[in-house]
């Protein structure tokens, strides 16, 4: 059957699958086909919009060096070597050593990781869904996969299932839900190589491997979101919009996944579900298509580095700054943590996510389940940024700072009788003014330090507005 | 037997050490004895007093393991294994895996470990002194020692001087003194297990191997604190007296060294510099003699740990809480950072010296230079500790908590008419009411919250009291 | 074109292949076809039956732990652990210790591996052509092939292309011929496992694996033995006919190679080039068709032992008779050595080689072309074996003791009055009896120790006999 | 200063060491002086001179690295380096390897050390003594010592006591007996090297390293050999003559121990038991004091190298003439194997040592028990060397060769009428002349090759000689 044979000639497939859609059309189901305007059509499952936030997990084998960023082994190898890492491989390492040794020591030790811990801090952050990296450009499988022999987390290293154990622990968790991150391409891979010389008119590479994979991965971990990555070459060559068609006509998450928009050189930014376009994708104006802003704590790396310093470190006021202007332009953002060789979350790492966490107990009603509103940003009074929740007829004005002077201007709303204005997190409602009824400008009350309902952003909720 | 027990001679090296002070007697300068009531008559030098804030680092082999604490070997291998430890082993290593093999590991990498990064780090945090371990209970000594043949920085592992390194770097700020921390015993040497199992009636380890280390760590790199450790057995087995009597009137610093009081079993909590008496020896009442707690920022460990949680680091309320209660009983702290295996001092660290410089920049006025005063805490209201400014003629009133309903009573200070009440930091005088002239109702004016000088802890500070 | 694109669907590339018989068919060459009448066919290039002794070499990730054997892997983790090397893991290593993870320590470490020095132990051997192991059944290939990323000498471990460095050194003698072993299956590869579970039904690994190697090996090295093994499964599922047709027919080496029956289960003992039907293969009779006995100078390995003792070592007495009766009864004989992980032949192989080198110095004209004789040993002597020369009208006869007591009969040759005994390597002809013109008495005379002309092993040659 | 130098007491250690030795005068027992005429003048033990042969066995760290030598620390490290071994170092390790970090892999792995293994070969090969190197030059004890914290093979590597485990194997065969070789001095210990830099004028590193290993090896083991090395330095240095008369006088061995001469730089080829003047020492002629040869199975190095090649190690028959020179002229021979760094015999070196034995079981009445003849070597014809036993009143003649032309000219017997010739191991006396009672020419008779007694070196056994 064509849905457990991923190895077939690709205008065999296409055939075979297209024969599928016939016989299904006729059978009265609803089946998307193998090109971008059938994918693109599907909408995301709500979930994701109303989730808002999500956590990344870069971890492989470039966890050992963690040195540089995950992109080590590239820019110790590849066609422009840093001088920073070929440096750092003369002065610690033996003349022969590969990347591939590293491996051995991705130890993963027992009495240190522990994916429920992982679980805990996640959920504590406020965030709904984990998007864990099971392979990353290096093509080293963070599960057992039967089509990477002797270079996945079973065979080397950590003899573990890492991509089953952290899916498990988040799941305990019902309001978290479980994705992947899969390279479609892989930095130094013989074949991959090949293909790419061959002008990607040979597919060996694709189905031999980035499929073989995707399916191995869909079937036995079940991911809500897929987020492929690594999107060199056109679409064709990767097939993607075969495996897409597949994921969302058959497979098991046919109904709750989402996947983004790194599937060929020129999906990226145009097709798929929710659109990437960009590392820090943070547009800052109104987007009409559902993106994701995906940023790092550690503004270096994705994956852990040994030498990050405090300054390096995203402050929690900078990353809730981001959080209000991704979601006010209708992105969602996932924000990265690199857990280290071990297994550990570092406790920055784990201070910041708790500290968001204690930020969205107070001020998550206007993020989670938001819509961007008219206005993202105010007219007039900069690091103002708005969201809406239509069902609860209120608009979140985002302050990055507390205002200085007692009275806070905002341009953008439009105030009725009915407006209240109020402090996420405080008992008592604010007064404002607003003569011409477009724009507002709120008392802001002296509040003593020990009764501030939260720190670093607050969030005023402006109802019954015009607008 | 003679012919079997070559290394005698403790009551010898009395003897002449003892001609020697006689002679140096007669020649009329003026000289310690080795007898703790003339080591205890040295006055401390005043730098100590003044700085009131150190960092201790504790770096060795244990960092490489990382795990449990710096005394994982003894809780591996010693009379009461920890099953935690040995479990770690079990699960993780080779079973003929040795504590010596982990040597091999501690890395110190180049490109990760920068001792001007740390000192920079150390600067910043507003500590004036640092205490680095040269040698912890397992008998490591991170610098190229004579007397630590293949179980050194130099020869294993590091293959650099690492307190050579650390002690430059931080020398370059003209006000961070550096000083060393060593251990007397060590767990497992049999020369001193033998003497031990003696009852320290022979002193092949003291003279073989203690002394010899402390003579070369202060002649070689001149600390301006020697803090030693370990110190089971009597003071008489230690020869502590004849060595201090050697740092106080020979050595190269012996007009600014301070040392502790970890000299012998008896010495501890009586004799010597400053008192240590225990680990985060706090005892919240004012101390006729000056004392230092040093404590640590993890809660379970002194060394680096891969797998601290947030959860187990102290917050930098209690940090700074820690420092009030502290110098308010006559204390210095000294707070401890363990680095990892590579030379690294983690974000978390970093971020929590960083926010006590912060702190102190605003607030060390109340803490550098000052005396307890005449009361350590308010008698009345709780969660307030003092400390003064003869020079200034101030009194300095440390409030863990802001307060709550905008007036603060305390029931030590007797102002006068000339006493004013500031917020440190904070441009406008407070008021306050004094019916009886004991006691003050302070009034908490409403600040704005971007316009607190500081978070955390507050200094209220009070001049020209009667008390 | 069809040859060099080996990842086609079987019914395809066969079609597409018959085509190409047909057209060069058109075009007048000879061509063999993909089955097994045809490829049985094709006459033993002549070299290898004149050559009659090649080295074997076995060398691998198994020379790492060079323990057991190097079925060390599948001992460990198969269906039917050993209990020894299971111990040995468990004794030795940490729990989460891998196979892959022996690979980081195949060193091969420079200074020690000399591959001109290894080509001229080979050489002095007297052999004339070695077959190296290019990937043994645990899958690590031994050049980097683009076929098994990062597990392979170049991307893990040595480094280095060590087939390649080694067939360069080889073919520096031009009486040496190099020659490659590879194993179809691998014991664990999943998609291996997966097709036999199919029953072999699909060709997922042939398609993508097995054969893609087999093309890559041949066309960069151009090797003149092609030694398959691990042929597990029917002789479809590999393609083998296919292979060896493309072998023979368009290859670099299409005219010289030679081969072997290990091309699937039912070829086995009856199909390909040479017969090896089963390790040791020394049939003690003649055979009609050219075999070859692989055997090994190691009686427990093929892979090096670090604990391989003396008693284990085959002795030089015993491999020269092996030489004989196999040569005897038609076969070549292949001697196994296997190097250390450093790349290093023990010394007493070296020995073993040279002193095979020396022997073969004094006897070769016995050994290299020659052909079976009518009979293989002698119908009364035992102990006596029997090879020809036509080209010199000559028998020899092998013995593997020193007659005892001054006389030898042999009942094979028959006489005639021109035929001439004489002991290789010594100038006096000896004088025989023969009554009846079949068998003979050979006089032995003695001969003073040191003139004797070899050691071990001695040969006599009888001219111009009647049968 | 006294207070700096805390290791002062060599003169005291000496006048209770002496005043010792006056106390057991006056107690009437017969006692050693601690000079060297007093030590000079006791008897070797016969079971020393009786032995005739040795195995001497090299194992330590440098086993590790097995590469260059045993001195391979000091050709990389040392003044004068190696380039060599500079460069393998360069090549093969991380740029801040140790040393030391070699010891983590002396891994003496189980399953491969078999010290069971090691006797029975020892047994086989005919020597009477084993001698194991304890401590080289590197200053590593095999044995968990009191003296060498962390650098021992206890401590770090093994986790074993391998002077224990083969002084246990070896002692289960009465015939053999348990030595130790033990290096006064170490390379590159800082206290050795600060007592060297003083002229040998302080003695730190003899009292607190190298006289406490000494006794406690004597102590725990009970050695039947102290096989003194390293005797850089003058003898008054080490104090040698003050062990010594302990180990002749109160040791548990002080009746059946033998020592060497290398206890200081003048007690060299002067002083002591046995005298060694230098390895490899074979004088060629009669040395009236006994003497012994170290030489080696590897011509290159005493440990284990893993490049050693066939030519580098010795053959057979240039064994067997070493030992024959040796004896004739009154030394024992001490023949070294190196083990690998898991703790097997090389099965070269095991051939060497079976075949050996071999040969002694023919020929060993003209070894052990033989002392030197008049004539060490024949006077005319040359190659061959004499023993005698008085016991047997016998002269026995080693050929090197087996003679050539039928006859063998010796000049230097002087037979008698009831002299007999016989070769040992072969039934019929030879016959011989001698018209002029000096010297004899024998007939060689012409020996089957099968019945022949012996390979390599044949022995002559002469009986009622005249002289």
């Amino acid at each position: 059957m064509a849905a457990k044979s991923p190895f077939l000639l690709p205008s065999i497939g296409a055939y075979l699958i297209s024969s599928l859609f016939l016989l299904t059309f006729l059978c009265g189901a609803v089946k998307y086909e193998p090109n971008w305007n059938s994918i693109d059509s599907r909408p995301l499952p709500a979930w994701y919009d109303e989730s808002k936030i999500g956590i990344f997990v870069h971890w492989g084998v470039f966890s050992v060096p963690s040195f540089s960023s995950e992109w080590f082994w590239y820019h110790w190898k590849g066609p422009q070597p840093f001088s920073s890492v070929v440096n750092f491989m003369k002065n610690n390492y033996r003349p022969d050593f590969t990347y591939a040794d590293f491996a051995k020591d991705f130890t993963v030790q027992e009495g240190i990781f522990d994916p429920n811990h992982w679980a805990d801090i996640f959920h504590a952050s406020g965030a709904k869904y984990i998007v864990q990296v099971t392979k990353h450009h290096e093509g080293f499988t963070s599960w057992p996969s039967n089509h990477s022999f002797n270079w996945n987390s079973m065979d080397v290293g950590p003899k573990r299932d890492l991509v089953g154990e952290v899916a498990k622990a988040v799941r305990k968790y019902p309001d978290l839900k479980y994705g992947i991150y899969h390279s479609l391409f892989e930095w130094f891979n013989p074949i991959y190589l090949q293909d790419a010389q061959n002008n990607f008119k040979t597919q060996n590479f694709v189905f031999g491997k980035t499929l073989p994979e995707l399916y191995e991965l869909v079937n036995t971990y079940k991911p809500e979101v897929v987020w492929s990555d690594g999107c060199n070459g056109p679409d064709e060559y990767w097939n993607s919009t075969y495996f897409l068609a597949w994921l969302y006509n058959d497979s098991p998450v046919k109904s709750t996944v989402v996947t983004n928009d790194r599937w060929g050189r020129s999906a990226l930014c145009h097709h798929g579900g929710f659109l990437t376009c960009h590392d820090h994708y943070n547009p800052g104006t109104l987007q009409k298509r559902k993106f994701e802003n995906a940023m790092k704590l550690d503004y270096k790396s994705w994956g852990f580095r040994r030498d990050t310093t405090l300054g390096e470190v995203i402050t929690i006021e900078k990353l809730l700054q981001n959080i209000a202007q991704t979601i006010s332009c209708n992105g969602n953002i996932l924000i990265n943590v690199g857990p280290t060789k071990d297994g550990a979350i570092a406790p920055i790492y784990e201070e910041r996510l708790r500290q968001m966490g204690s930020w969205l107990k107070v001020n998550g009603e206007a993020v989670y389940k938001s819509r961007p509103w008219t206005y993202q940003n105010d007219t007039v009074t900069p690091n103002i940024w708005y969201t809406q929740r239509k069902d609860l007829k209120a608009v979140y004005a985002f302050l990055f700072e507390w205002p200085d002077n007692g009275f806070l201007t905002m341009a953008a709303p439009a105030p009725t009788a009915q407006t209240k204005v109020t402090l996420l997190g405080y008992p008592q409602p604010f007064t404002y003014q607003s003569p011409k009824h477009q724009g507002m400008v709120v008392k802001i009350p002296v509040i003593p330090y020990n009764k501030m309902p939260c720190k670093w952003m607050w969030v005023l909720k402006l109802t019954a507005l015009a607008n």
